[in-house]
Formats: structure tokens, sequence, C-alpha cells
């Protein structure tokens, strides 16, 4: 669509088109609702003033680009969206040339702009093509988007942000930079007054120019962009966001000036679908809903998913125990932690988007002789890897960690995928890593959580466990558990979600198989394993989780140092690749990861 | 010692005994120097004002402690310092009690003191116990930093940061934050100017208030800490942190506060040793040196560091090749990148403590066709973990992960022990993990690191490599190299530096073994490793890593998949556990992975 011909009038036109198009496929599909909404005008005259074929578009965690989406190429397939094969909920390269990063996490977007614009100034691009940056006020809290502030403006290469400020992230805004800007939608006064008090100083005599110097600086500096002005950058704003017109003419004047600018946009997320306007997290990420009432149209499980399950355990032991207490990065409802912040307002805390100082700052508290719950996204402890290592671990504080979305998370995709959390923790010395398999064990791996001495983490799956017909049994340091003894050469080792998985398979395979869950990968349980190694000799390893640096990888090394020989091991983990988006379900599938999957495989060899 | 008795006169006697044992013990025994020169009145008036057994005394990054170890009953144990068993470089709780927390990344400070001040609050002792952070100015570019000071500005616990401006960190400042400080350093003027206005002020009728407010601001405003302010933070300074008098007045008035102060002191780093004041890197981390010339009193090894051969082969490379950019996060030095930074300023970059920040830029300068290499620590990786893999190995892009300090780093610790890499960049789909073994090999390294399509990484220690009699071969994607075929049951799998160890290893057993240079952990060579199944039935693997998901359990992993039996491996890596400081060799010779404590295990199996 080549909207660089289009009037304004025909361009609000289309705005309308867009944003009638985004809710009849996300109430079909699920996705992100309120933030696309918000950005279809920005967006809009992104296209319009550049050209996204040459200048980097780059979307900070890009679940706002479905206009972006929609204008290059891609209405028609549209209503694949999220969808296996279908249209990604990010933006991704490999679906279209004009989408120029994978973006899932949050924070990247000024990162990636000064990498681009380092590249264009060696190829002499300078003038003609220049990085435009959408990020939204949630995504400023994390440290990686300051450390790119920070040398961009320092070096000054010409980049373009646009900061999409509807005050509210994915959840409730926090923090001082936050505060900060509500303050400076509030300076729009300043400005004028400010503006008025220059013209007077151009009447001033000459003699006068230095008092007028400070009295201008000090001016200036009341201007809301002040903090990004002190870093270095053009600052413009706040405007309008979802006027189009002042958009545009923003973005030209920004587009000549050949320094890093920040347009401070306000917008109203869930713009344009009424029962989304100003709504908090509850329309940030939706479920197939019905238009006119704005209720969720599928059936709502009738099973608790682990997250709920995790919540209503934790809340539990914080009723019980004054010294536990939690925090998550942002995603207070994604990880079950709202109840307790609110009922708990002193002992839990959003932190938003920080996973590092989510992690660091719990440790302080562990170290002071408190017990804190970090519950984190299994993709997103990635960002505090570093810190579980050198703030928790080395000193094995009483640090837990609350693993959520581990394993397969369905639409999201591949920058969500939990698959590495074993492999990435099994090598920490001090941790302890261990899993839950179903509503009871949940109660059990926080209370054990809440005993051990030293740093644990536990993992559990997005959505609900797999069933699982046998009673847990309490976690015990290192200790599997024999659900089920069989007469079968082989053994089906689970973990986690896995368990689920291998109780499934073997229902549908004719011979009497033992089971046994693992609890623990870390620190195995030699004893049982060695025991089991006597009887069994073909052993099957279930678990949601890559299988490099997996648990099959885990119990053949446990083999190899104990110098077993002659058992023959088949992990039925995640291949060595990214795994895309689309219902679970149907990506386990394409895996052949599904129980009745399995058990052909199994029954064949 | 208890200094609260003592008179000012008299704490300035003491800082002078203070650095000249610093200046003796370090001479000696080589460690940080010139951050510890500059902390020693910063340090003596917190034990003066505060009570380290109460108070947190959070250090960022902990090397310039030395002042505060001294002061807290370790004066005399001060000459074992960074030596095996003895004195740690860094705070360390299980050493002494006046130690508040493990440092030797930087920029956790604020984080744990968040932490710790939240504790403070649950426990009802805010007025009893406030937590001090004593930060340099390098520090504040890492984004953890940031997201604690963003959450330190909304909650405003009482916390005192004292931010140690040296404008130095380790090598030169850098960033927007940096440049802020040294204006902030001219700002005294304006503050006189504005206590010159604030009571002008004070004489003007009610009816001007509104003006006169506006007036206010505007002056506040441009006070060097202005950027402080505005996250909500208390701005104390800019003042002279050797001025002992000043330092405690200061400490005094923030501690009485009751909310989050910054306090703004200028140092100068190597204060009291004329050779280090002022100087840069230098004599930032020395060895022994003599006190009177400065020179280095160790005999220069002759043989190159792998850093040095890696900044020369990537020099030859970058002449070579327009298209080769780098980056390194505060380290040129550190990893032989300040010469190709000196020499190619507009494709080398020093992007300061920001090492997420650091690895993402380069990412987009990939998709831009560049060749970035990034050269980081294996310690220091850890923090940019979510970045390799989120926006380098999804999407695959050339980006080149130079890892020094891989394997254990001798003096600085646990902190700092290059262990992991192997085990949580196996697990990333797309990552090619190879490793050269001797001065030949890193050229070829290097050489296949810029033909190779997609993300890889490669690993190298600090110092030397160690001998390796045998000439390299070039690498080949996924292809081992047998250098030496014995008639021995047994096989020597050696990966990177554990090439050198597998060699002198054999050297000293009376058996003709056969040894093959693993070259790649990903992808394995499976058709070599598979063959040489066939004849050798002993395994040994030596290589400076993690054995948790380190070189052996991966080989064990791909011999269980291939359902390969009766080969018994032994892995000569790194036991479950934080390995120590202390001299490299003493350090190997404790765990038993000197080549003649291997060779005889090795013989009495």
């Amino acid at each position: 669509m080549d909207i660089k011909k289009f009037r304004v009038e025909e361009l609000e036109n289309l705005c309308g088109d867009i944003r009638t198009k985004i809710i009849e496929v996300v109430s079909h599909n699920g996705g992100h609702l309120s933030s696309n909404m918000g950005a279809v005008e920005l967006i809009v005259a992104m296209h319009y003033v550049f050209d996204a074929m040459k200048d980097p578009f780059i979307f900070d965690v890009s679940h706002q680009s479905y206009t972006h989406k929609l204008l290059t190429h891609r209405w028609d397939k549209f209503d694949t969206l999220r969808q296996k094969d279908g249209i990604s909920g990010y933006t991704k390269p490999s679906e279209s040339l004009y989408d120029y990063f994978v973006a899932g996490h949050s924070s990247t977007s000024i990162s990636l702009a000064v990498g681009a614009a380092k590249a264009i100034r060696l190829k002499n691009e300078e003038g003609s093509r220049i990085p435009v940056v959408l990020i939204g006020d949630g995504a400023m809290s994390a440290g990686i988007a300051y450390e790119a502030l920070n040398e961009l403006g320092d070096r000054k290469y010409p980049v373009i942000i646009i900061l999409n400020d509807n005050e509210m992230s994915i959840s409730k805004p926090i923090g001082a930079i936050s505060k900060y800007l509500s303050q400076a939608m509030a300076g729009q006064f300043y400005q004028k007054f400010k503006r008025r008090v220059e013209r007077l100083l151009d009447y001033l005599p000459e003699s006068a120019m230095y008092m007028a110097k400070r009295f201008e600086e000090g001016f200036k500096l009341i201007t809301p962009g002040m903090l990004f002005e002190e870093l270095g950058l053009e600052y413009i704003g706040p405007i309008d966001g979802h006027d189009l017109r002042a958009v545009i003419n923003t973005l030209q004047t920004a587009k000549k000036l050949g320094k890093p600018v920040i347009i401070h946009a306000q917008t109203i997320k869930g713009k344009g679908y009424i029962k989304a306007e100003g709504q908090f997290e509850k329309w940030h990420g939706v479920s197939p809903f019905d238009i006119e009432s704005g209720e969720p149209t599928q059936i709502k499980k009738t099973q608790k998913s682990a997250t709920t399950l995790f919540s209503e355990a934790l809340f539990e032991l914080a009723k019980e125990h004054k010294n536990v207490v939690g925090v998550t990065a942002a995603m207070p409802s994604g990880t079950g932690l709202n109840k307790l912040i609110s009922e708990f307002p002193d002992r839990f805390w959003d932190v938003a988007i920080a996973e590092q100082h989510a992690v660091t700052s719990m440790c302080a508290m562990a170290k002071e002789g408190f017990k804190p719950f970090v519950a984190i996204y299994s993709t997103f402890l990635q960002r505090a890897y570093d810190q579980l290592i050198h703030d928790a671990a080395i000193m094995n504080l009483d640090v837990v960690f609350a693993i959520d979305r581990a394993g397969i998370v369905g639409e999201d995709g591949e920058t969500h995928q939990g698959a590495f959390d074993i492999s990435y923790l099994n090598t920490v010395p001090n941790m302890t890593v261990f899993a839950p398999r179903d509503e009871v064990s949940m109660k059990y791996a926080v209370e054990f959580a809440y005993k051990h001495k030293g740093t644990c983490a536990f993992r559990y799956p997005r959505d609900s466990f797999l069933p699982c017909s046998y009673q847990a049994s309490p976690f015990e340091l290192g200790v599997a558990e024999i659900i089920k003894k069989g007469d079968s050469q082989k053994l089906f080792i689970g973990f986690g979600n896995g368990v689920g998985r291998a109780v499934l398979c073997e229902q549908l395979i004719d011979e009497n198989i033992s089971i046994v869950d693992l609890k623990f990968v870390k620190p195995l349980d030699k004893k049982t394993l060695k025991k089991l190694a006597e009887k069994h000799k073909e052993w099957y390893i279930f678990s949601d989780s890559a299988k490099k640096g997996g648990v099959g990888e885990i119990v053949s090394g446990f083999l190899a140092d104990e110098k077993i020989d002659g058992i023959k091991i088949t992990s039925f983990e995640y291949p060595d690749e990214f795994i895309q988006h689309g219902d679970t379900t149907k990506i386990e599938e394409s895996l052949g990861l599904l129980p009745y999957q399995l058990a052909e495989k199994i029954v064949k060899k």
C-alpha cells in the first residue's frame, strides 16, 4: 500500500480501517489489543514520512507492530495472526523484508538503533537513511535502554525515537522515570511560559547577556525533555499521538535535524475500542472475545493454570510466614503475584521491566533474613542470568526462583519459549533445580522452596499441567519418586510437566512400564537412578525443555560419571532450534511430542 | 580499630598509614591500586559516621574496599591479599562479618541497597540502620544501576549513595552520564548563583510568589544534581572526596535526611602514589611493582597472552576487511581491543560497562552486513545472556563472541572465573562454539569466525596457552583434529586450552595415547567421535570449564544419542562449586587439575 500519496484525511480514514481490522482479527485469534490500537497513527505517520524498506523501523518488543504489518503486504494474510505457520505477533525478518529485526523481549530498540546508525555512518548513508524507533514508556525502565541512551547521547548518531507514552506499559506504571514522564505531560504550560521569557530576552541589551544566558538555561531545563536533554538527546513534545497531522509534522521536523531526537507522544492505549480504552493490564494480551460485549468467547478451562496454583500456594505461605516476600518484573498478573501485591503491598513488589534489579534487590532481602520468591518467566530470567549467579548463588542465599512459562508458550512463539532454563541453571553451583508436576505437587514445591536452605529454582508450564493420575508426595531434597512400578525393561523418567506426558504416553502402550518423577535435576537422585539402572535398560526422558544441556544430557552425564553401562537413553525434549509460534498442541504435534506420537516412536523401536 | 573516638587529625594520619599499607601490599601481591588509593578518605568517613556491623556497607564491584578491610580486623592478614587462602580482593561475607555482600561484577550496589532498605523497613529498623553505597562513576553506565535508581527514586527508601567520581572508571570515561558528571563538576558556580537568587526571593512580596516559584524551579534545575533530582533522589555535591572533614560533615547531614541521597564526591584515582595519580587504565589492576620506579618486578613472560594473540589476529583481519567491526564493554586493554579502537575509531568501540547494549548494538551492525567481534570476558558475558540469545542467535546473525578469560582467572577469584560459558552457550540454537588451543590456532580461529555464516563464539584463557607441541590446522565447521594417534585404549579429548593440558599429561604416561583436539563443542564432530569410539573405550576429557553442562556431559549426551555403548568417560573439568581466588597454578593444583596430578589419576585407575 503506497500511502505516501494519500492526503491526511485519507490517512485518517485508513487509521479507522486498520483499527477495525485489528479488532476483528484479535477478537478471533487473541493477541495484543490495546498497544496496537494506541499506536495506529504513530505507525501510519512513520510509513508516511519514512520508508520501511530503507529506514530501519525498529519496534521495541514489537507486539505493537500490527499496523506496520497491515501496511506492508500482510493485510490479506492477517487473519492467520499468531496461528501456526501464520503471521507472527512480532516483527520477523523471515516473514517480511519490511521487518527489520526480531523483537519479543522489551527495551532492545535503542541499542539496535545505535548499531544501525553506526552501520549507516560507516556506509556513508547518513542523510538518506535513519533508524526510527517506536518504544513504549513501559520499556524505558529496563537497563539496556539506558545503556543505549548513554552511548547515543554521547556519540549523537542521527536516530529518531518515538516514545509512545500511554502511562501504562503492560500493567500500572512504576518507577521514577514513569513519574517523570507524567510530570512532563503537565509541562506544556512551562513551555509556553519559557517561550514568552525567551521573547523577552531578545530585547535585553548586550550587557545583560550573561545574566540572560543563565536565565535561558534555567528555563530551558524546566521543559519536559530535561532528562533526555541532559543525556544529550534533542527532545520534542509532548505531542498528541492520535493527531495524525501533528505526528507527521513532528516526524518531518525530526528527520531534518541530523541528530538523536526523542519525540514524546501521548496516546491512549486501546484507542478506538471503547471497552479497552483507559484499561490497564486486562486488554494488553487477550484471548478471543466478543466485540459487542467484550466477553471472552472461549470456554474457560475448568482446570487451574499452573500460575494460579503457584499464586494460591504462595498466598497461603505468605499469610503464614511474615518473612516471605516477592517480586515480579512488570508481570503481576502473568506471574500471579498481583493478588499478593495488593494484599501485602509492603512485602511484594512490581519493579517494572527490570529483571536484573528484581533479582539483585531480592538477594539483599535474603541476606537480611527474608525469603524472597522471584517470579519471572523462563525466557525473561535470561535477562538476570548474571545476577542469579553473582548475587544469589555465590553466597548460596535463600532466594527462590519461581520460573513461570517453562516449556512451549504457544502463540507468542520463538522469543518467548521457556526452553533453556534447565540447561542454564544446571551449571550454576549451589543451585537446586526442581519442578512440580501437578496441582498437589505445586503446593509441595512452594513449601519445599520455603524450607530449603540455599538458592533454588522451580519451573512450571504456561496454562495447566498435563493430567497426572498419581498422588504426589512432598519434595525432599534430591529425592525422586517412583510413581509406578512395572516389569518392562523400559523406564519413563519425567520432570515437571513431563511427568504427565510420560503417564499419558504409558497408558497408550501395551506394556507395564515403570514411571519415575525425577523431581530434581539438581541434585539428581543418584541412589534411585542407580537402582533403576539395574532393572531397566531402556530409559525415556520426558521434559518440556531443550535437549541440549537438558534432562537427557544431565542423566547421561550422571551415568557416564558413575561408569554405568548398557543403558539406552532416548530423550523427548526440544530439538536444537528456535521453536515457532502457534497453538501449543499444534506446535508439540509438529515436533512429534504429543503422547500418541511418542508412544508410536517407542513401540516402533 | 575503633576510629569513632579519633579526632579528624588522627583520622587524616590514619589515611596516610592506610595508603602506605596499600602501596606496600599491592606492590608485592598485585591488585587494584588506583581505585583503592582514591577511596581512602571516603571509606574512613563511612566508618567514622556509620557502623559496618549494623549499617549495610555496600561496595560496588568492591575492588576499592581495601581500606574497609584494613579497618575491620584484617590489617595483619592483609599481606595475604589475593593469595590462595588469603584475603580476597573483593568483599566476602565468608571472610568477615563486616563484609555485607559478595561483589566482583559492577553496578549491583544500588539494587542491593534497595533490597536492604526494604528489609530494614519491614523489620522496623529505619532510623537505626541505613544502607551506605560506595559506587564509582564508571559503574553508573550499567543498566542495573539505572533499574535500581528507577525504583529507589519512586519509593524513596532511606539510602545513602556515595558517588565516587574520579572521571575514570577502569578506562576512559564514556557516555552521556559521564559527560553529565563532568559538567556537574563545573556547576559549583551555579550553586552559588542559585543561593544568591534564593536569598533575593525571600524579600519578594507575597503577590510575586507565583513568579518566584517559577524562577526558583528554574534555578533549582541548574544545580549539578538535576538528573538525580529528576529521578527522585536528593543530591549533595560535588564535594572534595579527599577533604575528610567535608566528607564526614556531608555524611552526617545525609544520615539525618531519611530519604535517598546521592553524595557526589570528586576524588583523584591513585591519590597518594605519584606514579599512579591521574593515570588511566594502567594503574587500575596491577602486577607486583617496584614502589620507587613504578616498574613491574616480575619478569615479563616471553610467551604472548591469548588476549595479545587475539588482538593481533583481529588487527590483521580488520586491516584486510573493512566490514570487520567490534566492541568492548569497558575492557579495552583487558580484551586487547585498545589498539583497534585507536587505529580504527570508527569501527571499534568501547561502550562503557554495558554488556547488554554492547551485544545488541552489534547485532544491528551484523544485520547491516558488518562482521562484529564482541570481545567480553566469559564471566561478564553472563550479563548479556538474553541478548546473545534474543538479538543474535534467533536471527542467526553473523556476530562473533570472542570470549576472553575462559577458565580459571587467578587472583580475582570466584566472581570472575570463566567456568560456565560452554554450558550456557551449548543450549542456544544456531550457536557455533569452538576454541583455539595455541598461538597458531588463534589466528585460524579469528579467520574461521570471520568466514563463518551465523552466530558463533570462541573462548580462550587468561594469560598464555599451555604449550602444545603439535602443529595446528585451520578450523573447519564441526571438524575435530586427531593430533596424535596411539595404540592405547585410552583417548584424550582436549578442548581449547585443555588440549595443551592433555598433551602435557600424555607425556607423563608411559603409554602411546591418542589425542584429539575437539575444536568444536557445537557442532560436535560426530563422524570422528564415532570412529574413535570403535577403537578407544576409555575417554578422558580435558577442558577449562565447569563439568556440569560442560564438554564431558556434551560428549556423554552425544554417545547416548547415538546409542554407543561401552565407553568409559572421565571428565577433568571443574567441580560443581564456585572456585576461590589465588594463583592459577595453585588453584588448579588444589583441584587436582595439574598435568602430573591428572596423569597420576589416570595411571592409578
